[in-house]
């Protein structure tokens, strides 16, 4: 795919006319995080995604990438549990953190990519987004819901609850966590849809019928497909306004046999053509404001392979959803090169 | 998945008020029997499933689950083959060992889940299911049509020759087998429908083609989609009447690639969401009275990975077929759990 | 699936009826030559397809098998570069060979089978083809659209522009490659249809929507499902006139887990089931005249279970073309097999 030689010109002047339609900066930001469970090894996602050529492969389709490295969390000495929640202060104070480091990243234009760490991270990620674009909408791939509270939760991990501290609706359902003082819901249970759910505790279900949320389950995509299934999506999320996306991805919504390294698989995943669409489509609206690429844990592949493929399909994800597409790579040409004078002339 | 904790109190409650819609009592025959093939191994099924958590995992979902243990077999000394068909006395009695043991746990109210061993079983399994319900339907998932005569057979193994012995259409076409006096033909071929064939022996061809079964075949399936096919199977056996449902699952219907500890696997199978929904869609009509699982041979994965995946995969199609759904894990809540005085006073 | 005993008198009477409606006879030519690209091993192709039962295979579906064995090609001792293209004479040549051996194949009445080498030797199968048959449609199922022109190819290799040697319409953007001056353009591009791309080079892109060649990309697939690609396929090349297909299959059109013994592969692609869909329809028309079996590569697998595994699946692909069904094995039967007295005395 490395362009060279007789090409060269072409592709610098179909460049400049490409800058035109195509022209949007990019924004990497890394978080390494992993308190949200209790697995260590998902604070190197960041790591592994970069070194999986997320930089080039985003540069080869975009005029212009920001990494911007991987922030820094604290790590507050006391932490206790509340209820069943482990390291509450935390979570609260990285997401915080997190928050301005996204909020900063979109006032400044660029279409912004955060690499978790685990998927507590969204918290901050959607809050930030939110502060400048308070109208966005929601879309989450993932196998699990992530919207328990504190009092439904089976393990009290907070990546299993970071869509309850974002919902309007939830919150007189929330007990007050510490380390969150810094946020409140900000989104309405209507500017959300799940896809690819299998693995929803009682709980979840619950909150996720009274409020009505649109979620297309792993049986809902067998009975739809995936067409039909993005088609009522962006329907459903962008008929009435054209609006910001905020897209937040978990890597173990495709099937374990494509994303082993992560932390709570489950069978009966999305194929990799499945997610590709996903992102192929969103990018087709014109509207991704943010990303979340989550719970990339390389320390959990069973070989390095498995760490690589992991890793190489969170490149793919991005990259689709920034533009990469199976019908055209790399730049546009204008019109079909033609022979000259001076090449036949070579024989 | 486990739930601990604060939410006991409300599963207790929930649990009574579920009792009332979901109770149904599940019996486990195992069915150690590999005679009706050449390949040693599938006796050792029935542990292999059980194993993979079967009994646990059919708790999570339901009341009560009776195992029944293993049926104990005689092997008759004498056993000549008859035409190419070797040991018809052996698999003669064990079926009908099995049709007492299934009409036992049928006559006693229970759903009833027979656990193979190799796939000749279903002459008893369905024969014992039909002394209590004549009228029930028979839903055959499988790669192979298993619809030889012995003059047809190519192997000569019963395995592949159960549906053979059911139907009434072929009780012309079908020799005085030794071993099976205890049995005579009790299905109709319209109340029949085979789900994922693609190996098909010439004379089976013919049997399907003259007494017109239904049949969808994997290409079928590439055509119509899973949804569509579940949706004419079902309008085909149920739409005249409700009726109890016999549902004959080998695990070589699956795709090698998931299910490779079989006998007989061929490529191009159904993928691990395939066969959930079929077996989903089966429990969603209530009707399902007895089901066979059938061909997981432990001695012939490649690996333990190999023979646990397919032992594995055998317990969620149980699981699926038992109620487990994608949609809500476990027992349902009747509302969203609110945070208490107690709650916020902890912080 | 051997048959033995018994039937042996049925199958004898049943090939002599089926001699009429199947007969044709299968000419098979080996094309060991891998100059169109840069991984040496993919000459090895025709050996590891024949190795996987190629012949016994296709003797089980047809009545006259000729194997032709492999071509022995030249390669001429100078053979500078043309622009960035390497070895054009050699490539050339061995591509005039193929042609004469193709033509005479089909001329002989035969069903083509070519089995390659490097996709750069569909120049000479179809030009062959196209001798005897002007009228040919041409289906190119391949990961790649391999329309390059020297001008626009990235990588200079031959068996990334075969198509660009065989359309009318780029006669003119092609410059003069020295070892091609036997052949000149004979397909127009509305008698072309694409069939799973996914990695389309900027300047492919660019001819494929001016010459407004159909295309079903592998978003395509996911968007429409492969019955209607087919459909519109077969609807697109044959509803003005029945005429011969030429089915030019590049193996790396599947997904790298399935094929992952080749080249150039890419992620998201057909699975085993959409590549025999494809190939059934094809056969269903009745009109496929020759096809190209290109890119095994026995050097590339991973282990001997990689590349046993890409050359079982060439053979799949080549058996379904020529009438492997998943719907009955092997020969048909006219009737249900009956027991005879004879039978049931031997009780």
């Amino acid at each position: 795919m490395a362009v060279r030689g007789p090409l060269s010109r072409v592709f610098r002047s179909a460049l400049s006319s490409c800058q035109q339609s195509r022209a949007h900066s990019v924004a990497i930001v890394g978080a390494p995080f992993s308190k949200g469970q209790k697995r260590r090894g998902v604070e190197h996602g960041p790591k592994a995604i970069r070194d999986a050529g997320l930089v080039d492969r985003l540069r080869s389709l975009e005029n212009a990438v920001h990494d911007f490295g991987d922030l820094r969390f604290e790590h507050p000495q006391e932490d206790n549990r509340f209820m069943n929640v482990p390291y509450p202060r935390t979570v609260g104070r990285a997401n915080e953190i997190l928050s301005d480091a996204i909020s900063r990243a979109v006032g400044a234009g660029h279409t912004t990519v955060m690499l978790g760490g685990d998927h507590s991270l969204a918290i901050g990620s959607v809050a930030g987004h939110a502060q400048h674009h308070p109208e966005l909408c929601l879309i989450w791939v993932d196998a699990h819901a992530d919207i328990n509270t504190p009092m439904t939760s089976p393990s009290g991990n907070l990546h299993g609850q970071p869509v309850a501290f974002m919902l309007k609706e939830l919150q007189d359902k929330m007990p007050v966590v510490p380390g969150f003082s810094w946020t409140k819901p900000f989104l309405a249970a209507k500017d959300l849809v799940y896809i690819g759910l299998r693995d929803v505790d009682p709980g979840e279900h619950v909150i996720l019928k009274s409020l009505g949320i649109q979620c297309f389950s792993m049986r809902d995509i067998d009975r739809m497909g995936m067409q039909r299934v993005m088609e009522v999506t962006l329907d459903h999320l962008l008929a009435r306004k054209q609006r910001p996306i905020h897209l937040s991805f978990d890597i173990d919504a495709f099937d374990p046999t494509l994303a082993p390294a992560t932390g709570t698989p489950v069978n009966g995943g999305l194929t990799y053509r499945e997610g590709i669409y996903i992102t192929e489509e969103i990018h087709n609206t014109g509207l991704l404001s943010v990303m979340d690429l989550v719970e990339v844990n390389p320390a959990l592949g069973a070989s390095a392979e498995a760490v690589e493929a992991t890793a190489g399909l969170a490149v793919d994800v991005i990259a689709s959803s920034l533009g990469q597409t199976r019908e055209a790579a790399g730049l546009s040409i204008p019109q079909i090169v033609e022979p000259n004078a001076d090449t036949n002339l070579r024989l």
